[in-house]
């Protein structure tokens, strides 16, 4: 897994078996310590997280596991909220 | 999930089981605002998007999990069309 | 799905469990014309292509979706000779 | 699968569907002999692995095919503790 | 699949559920010539292979599917050993 930040929302719409529009999370990448990096994602949100927490993204095939995403084309999701980082004996991150 | 825009077709035979072309979207990668980038790709369309729409982009075998694509050797699928992005309170892309 | 150019073979055998050597396509990538870059790739064919003919290549765990690489140890196939590539309403590529 | 190096330790919750916070492992990348890079990743521990030492790391949606991993979305688990490397006839790492 | 050289042995103990060591292949990356790269992987062994050979590496998901690695967390493998690599109508590497 790695670290990203959720920064906004994504609205996006199928034309072709679906009516309503589905609603994703715009997640910016994060070191371990909450520094934000370049890149964005968008992802299914699987724990209920809120703007500017700092989360913990599953990427690749793995997504599928999940009650939530089984049969969905998803590729990444949001699997836990960062309560706490520890390198070698420090407090790097802490909610 | 990454973000692309649709700019164009890509039409292509299998002489080994079928003997009709597929259709696929070339489409470009582009940024949560869309400004372009400079990769392209081929994806399957699952939602029936139009030339030039922003779309979201699953790559890697989850792109199996739907009724489509099941059972063949896709590995990029367009699962939606992006209708608005919002980052840190402002809009920043409206279809 | 990306592209590429079908460039030459590559024979492997397997001592473990098979006495005859397999044949796979050794495949360069290419972009949307058809302008060669400097990745080479082996793939396994599913769609009897030829030398020097331009095709759509799937890589991943989705390969494994087909009859022929059901239950086999193979990450890229090739699943489509590119006809045409039609980009912005202009033909960029035809076989 | 790659290299890595145990250098602490993640905490992370999920608000959804469970209550207890989840603990996975930091794990910093590193080459054969040991000398470490600059990537961290989050991974979960199947094997039960200690500070400092360095680990194999399997990633991608592999990672679902034991009992722990089955039917979690987690893409990066530690698959085994490096005891020794061996190099061209050089051990290179010993534990 | 991509092209890799063995060069050694990494063995890797699991404190959780085995006691025996298990031995993988330490490979290094290659380009279609043999002509050696600088990334080292870690690799299950299928095929037999032996010191110095070149192999052909699976990576990723597609690698669950054989008898010896089901069920098991493994995501890269030696799935044949190259006799001979066929360029534009010349040999360029051959066993």
């Amino acid at each position: 897994m790695t670290f990203g930040k959720v920064t906004g929302t994504v609205v996006a719409s199928q034309r072709s078996d679906e009516i309503t529009g589905l609603k994703y999370l715009l997640v910016r990448s994060c070191n371990e310590k909450g520094d934000m990096g370049d890149d964005y994602l968008v992802a299914l949100d699987l724990v209920g997280c809120g703007r500017g927490e700092m989360v913990l993204l599953s990427q690749g095939s793995s997504v599928r596991q999940t009650e939530v995403t089984k049969q969905k084309a998803v590729d990444c999701v949001i699997v836990g909220i960062v309560d706490l980082v520890e390198k070698q004996g420090k407090v790097v991150f802490r909610k």
